[in-house]
């Protein structure tokens, strides 16, 4: 019998579950930042969330874009676009029995990227901290895919 | 030896496949709704996909904007930022052996939320009812992340 | 005590480990389709990103977008609009123990669709050749979530 609990037991399987679970959570936070830059800078792109700030005419001119939000989920999107690779690829990776230190660096890297990654967009730091970033994130993703590939192609 | 019917005889995982593929099936009508309004409304980002409606010039001015379309757009990509984490977390919590009721009222809760979400959104109703939605189930989502963390953080 | 290595022993899982790869892989390559045609067409979406071809004023002008790189991007999103259901409801899918070669049948025209989507959406090629695509790959995804629904429902 499958005791689940047992996969839980893998350390490898152990060690994903949690990096996912902080990246996702860190991808979270993006909706939390949009949404106080939007209520603070009073921007808002859906006529019934500026009702509360006036009527007709007057709530309309809240129905705008500013650059604080818009970069606010130009990071979000890119999290998106970024991370559901890693959780694909890794959730796969990790049920293909590797080396329990080389996962590991793989999810740190891939993590540690990714805040890095969100730290330089929202700064924003000079290039190329963001581009490095992205690029360190995007090769543990390829590279999890490499050793997957290379190990169980099956197609 | 594994026998992998068996993992979908656990109850949580068989729970949790049920309602992820039920908000999964939910967000891919966000797709088709984008679609309807797009071909009802004459309403297009893609030169080639008005050559239908006209040569040239003619043709060019289907391609615009409308809000209509990119309100559908925005709750589409709502979904998106939103399922994505339950997607990863949920699993991983399924898998952490929590109590059925529990995990169960969780993914219940989430699904519930972003169904009422999109009505919310496409109706569109007035605020609260969307942000009430969107922090149901953004809460469900972090109340696994930090049961999966409590339980079992491998760093 | 679960093997790992036994999961990766089952050949649906196998596969779909493998097609879930490449697909995602192909999905990351739209990133770096953006970052070329950014650089070779020198529009940004960011000041600091363009600091490198001018200083001050002259460097606002970088500041645009281009048809080019938006077409990219809608790709991308629409990538993952459709991945994002397949990576979830396909992995419960092929744990719900189906027949491997309707599983296999399922993957390969999945991949095969979005590959053609891209090839469709980036060259373009005329309507209907991006439509049929998508509707390949919605298909597909549905039809994993009849099937998981049909014999796993647990609600």
């Amino acid at each position: 019998m499958v005791n689940l609990s047992q996969l839980m037991e893998n350390e490898v399987f152990m060690a994903f579950a949690s990096y996912t679970t902080i990246v996702l959570s860190k991808m979270m936070f993006m909706s939390t930042a949009t949404a106080f830059y939007r209520l603070t800078r009073k921007v808002f792109a859906n006529p019934e969330d500026c009702a509360g700030f006036g009527k007709g005419e007057n709530a309309k001119k809240y129905l705008r874009t500013d650059d604080r939000v818009e970069r606010v989920r130009r990071a979000h999107l890119n999290d998106l676009e970024n991370i559901v690779p890693f959780l694909g690829i890794g959730l796969l990776y990790s049920l293909s029995g590797p080396d329990l230190s080389t996962a590991i660096l793989h999810f740190r890297l891939f993590v540690g990227a990714r805040i890095y990654h969100t730290i330089a967009y929202l700064t924003p730091l000079p290039q190329p901290n963001r581009a490095l970033a992205f690029f360190i994130g995007y090769g543990v993703t390829l590279s999890m895919a490499y050793r997957l590939l290379k190990s169980k192609l099956y197609l």
